[in-house]
């Protein structure tokens, strides 16, 4: 159960998040609230650039998708419909002597784990948030936050419909924040009651749905290899027939192999037509599509991949962090890809004073126009590589003495600590260049060396 | 009070958005849900063009600013140190005949405006939306949905300064949901009880808090007009003596002339020490920097420019919303800003047959290699022009059976309606070139006039 590269225990995870302020516990100041965390000034930096990457792949670069964004208050005939109202529960039960209360399915023994009194039978408690709409708190004005983004979809079918005119096959995206008042929450950022969901529903011709779930996995499987992660932490698993929801005809959850085990990244379900039916059944509206070609309206079948936001950023944190032997120490790194560090380059002047103060400034400010970039001058130089290796930085600019006389900077690499000395003037596009993975055409003669660090 | 331009109405704005999937009523349906709001297809898109603006031009453009994306449900004290527990509510009365509820500052009589019954005294009414974390539902376990953004940087000031080592003055920036229990909501996406907020907390050494206040008030109306609202639709109202909350020491709103009149877009308040000071009484945290020329611990001043996500994307659709006679008829065109359009091309095929069809889609996938491009091959010409005014696509690239002989293809712009032919080989690079605003060094010889329609 334990990860390939070296030994990353969950500790280590969550205090270098702490530390360099990547994640930090929510409301920290009164004592933190359980099992919430807010995303510091790296954090949410890292969370946009995964957010950013799935809409690019899922949304923008593709003709049978697009994108929406729902109120994450719906009206409550939407959670009727879905059954979330009647059955999204957990069992628990309550401790007769010390009132505590438990998931009945959590328990080996028929006591309390606690004091070990005796519990009462199991009861359903739903798992929805409840809030009241209005000034008058009763049965009328009860709404909930969703338990999931994926509804908001289903209720917009026909809208997406007639104002896109996509044919089937297509797909809806979502990123938005879910709420579940889940009893066992922990393991960091992996399960909490607040999170944020990037869901798809993709509508397909009913006998075409087995096609394209075995596509959905694969493609999914790709994206999260496209933003870094390592293939061989990465795994399909199957439901077990008892596991799946009874209207589900098939369902995988990509695993990733965290600190605490295998465990879900993504779920891709194949939901058959159960949504739609039903929310066609509970409104009255016509949920159907006009198959032109056969003449007839059809309910489409739906594939669903569902990932989360959170434990995709955790998934990212713990494949990215190493720790190497270097010289006497060890050095501490986040690998992340390029396209999700924080930063992707740093400029780190060897000097706070004139002249050098502003050659480093005016090499910062050319270097972010094109990419984020840091600019750090406190400590010595090896705190800041440390501290660039610590946050992920793929690379690292060194302004010194020399660059006044030469015009040309030293460029650190991250993984492999490889210098190389560069002319400022193809500083920006051989970062560019590097960061993209791909040669770029617009090098001086001779310049090409400069991508081989 | 109407618009400069045109005789805009809310009704107009409100049925392109719905017509052409920019925004539809949440939970449509099932009847909608009173003032929430779901955005479509082409909603989404110019809804994280407007944030991903903000967040370019405040934290990435900027080395005195980073962000945060901090929880929605806090703990509770928050909210007891900020002072909405006990003072963000609104006075309430009762009809004690047909007991409906009204906001006592809101009527102008002193019977019920629905049946003339008389009214109970007021009473104080939080807008808080109320919720219960875990499954026992008793005064331990209430927690809120935030009501503004802002409080998650408070509480993290100290967590920033220690991760970030930044020095006063410098700015946290947050983009993220709030909700508020409104009685009086409407407007179309003006006032919602679900809404989206991008705040600034700029920290500044107290004396340094007017020069600094009078410096962000310029600065968010320049960022308005960056993304395309009209200087003459904008304008600033100093709050008067009795608007001010106590704590505060100055306050503007930035108006926009919606349909309706000049109404807030964004509030810019000096908040002085109030905050950190609260946080630091009530949390017993030292919430001071460490000023090292002056050796002193102080509490900063703070400046806070907060904007609405929803009442931006408003302001933008209204000030982009254009009728204007053509030929016989109206053309109705929204002429967005090119960094806040959907799509910034579309493609145009004039046949559905190869081999037009097969140039169309190469055209297609190279352009939208470099922006958001549309394909668009049902009905005439004429209509798709229509279509792409209508959903503001600053250029329309046309594949025609000439194409198939010169390689060229015929661009329209948008605004003008001029049209130009232009060889394939330019066109990425013209467009780019015309988005962006600045002329291109890359044009073939003579080339320029390709910039000029």
């Amino acid at each position: 159960m334990e990860n390939n590269n070296n030994k990353i225990t969950m500790e280590k995870i969550v205090s270098l998040a702490r530390r360099r302020g990547y994640i930090f516990p929510s409301s920290e100041i009164y004592g933190g609230l359980s099992s919430c965390w807010d995303y510091g000034p790296l954090g949410v930096e890292i969370k946009r650039n995964v957010k950013n990457a799935w809409w690019q792949a899922m949304i923008h670069n593709r003709d049978d998708m697009v994108g929406l964004d729902t109120s994450i208050i719906m009206h409550p005939k939407v959670w009727e419909a879905s059954g979330h109202v009647s059955g999204f529960s957990d069992p628990m039960v309550d401790c007769m002597d010390c009132k505590q209360r438990f998931r009945a399915d959590h328990l080996t023994t028929e006591n309390c784990p606690n004091c070990g009194g005796k519990l009462t039978q199991p009861r359903q408690f739903n798992l929805m948030f409840k809030t009241f709409i209005g000034p008058v708190e009763d049965q009328a004005s009860i709404a909930y936050l969703r338990p999931e983004t994926a509804q908001g979809i289903f209720v917009n079918f026909a809208n997406v419909l007639n104002t896109t005119r996509k044919k089937l096959p297509f797909g809806i995206g979502q990123i938005g924040k879910s709420f579940r008042n889940e009893i066992t929450t922990g393991n960091f950022i992996f399960r909490s009651r607040e999170f944020e969901q990037m869901e798809i529903e993709f509508f397909v011709k009913p006998g075409e749905d087995e096609t394209w779930f075995k596509y959905w996995l694969e493609e999914r499987l790709n994206w999260f290899s496209s933003i870094g992660i390592k293939k061989e932490n990465l795994k399909l698993r199957q439901h077990r027939k008892d596991e799946l929801a009874h209207y589900a005809k098939d369902c995988y959850d990509i695993e990733y192999l965290f600190p605490m085990g295998w465990s879900e990244l993504e779920g891709i379900a194949n939901r058959a037509d159960f949504d739609l039916k039903q929310h066609a059944h509970h409104s009255g509206n016509d949920l159907t599509f006009f198959d032109e070609q056969a003449k007839e309206h059809i309910v489409p079948f739906v594939i669903e991949p569902s990932s989360g936001v959170d434990r995709t950023v955790l998934a990212v944190l713990c494949d990215a962090y190493c720790e190497e032997p270097d010289k006497d120490e060890i050095r501490t790194v986040l690998k992340l890809h390029p396209s999700i560090a924080p930063y992707k380059v740093a400029v780190l002047p060897l000097s706070r004073k004139e002249p050098v103060v502003n050659v480093a400034h005016e090499v910062h400010s050319v270097l972010r126009k094109s990419f984020p970039t840091a600019y750090d001058d406190a400590q010595s130089i090896g705190r800041r590589y440390r501290r660039q290796d610590e946050i992920g930085t793929p690379y690292c600019v060194t302004i010194d003495f020399d660059t006044l006389e030469d015009n040309s900077v030293t460029v650190r690499d991250r993984d492999s600590m490889r210098q190389l000395r560069m002319p400022i003037d193809v500083l920006c596009q051989s970062i560019a260049a590097k960061l993209s993975g791909e040669l770029f055409e617009v090098l001086p003669p001779g310049g090409k060396h400069w991508l081989g660090f």
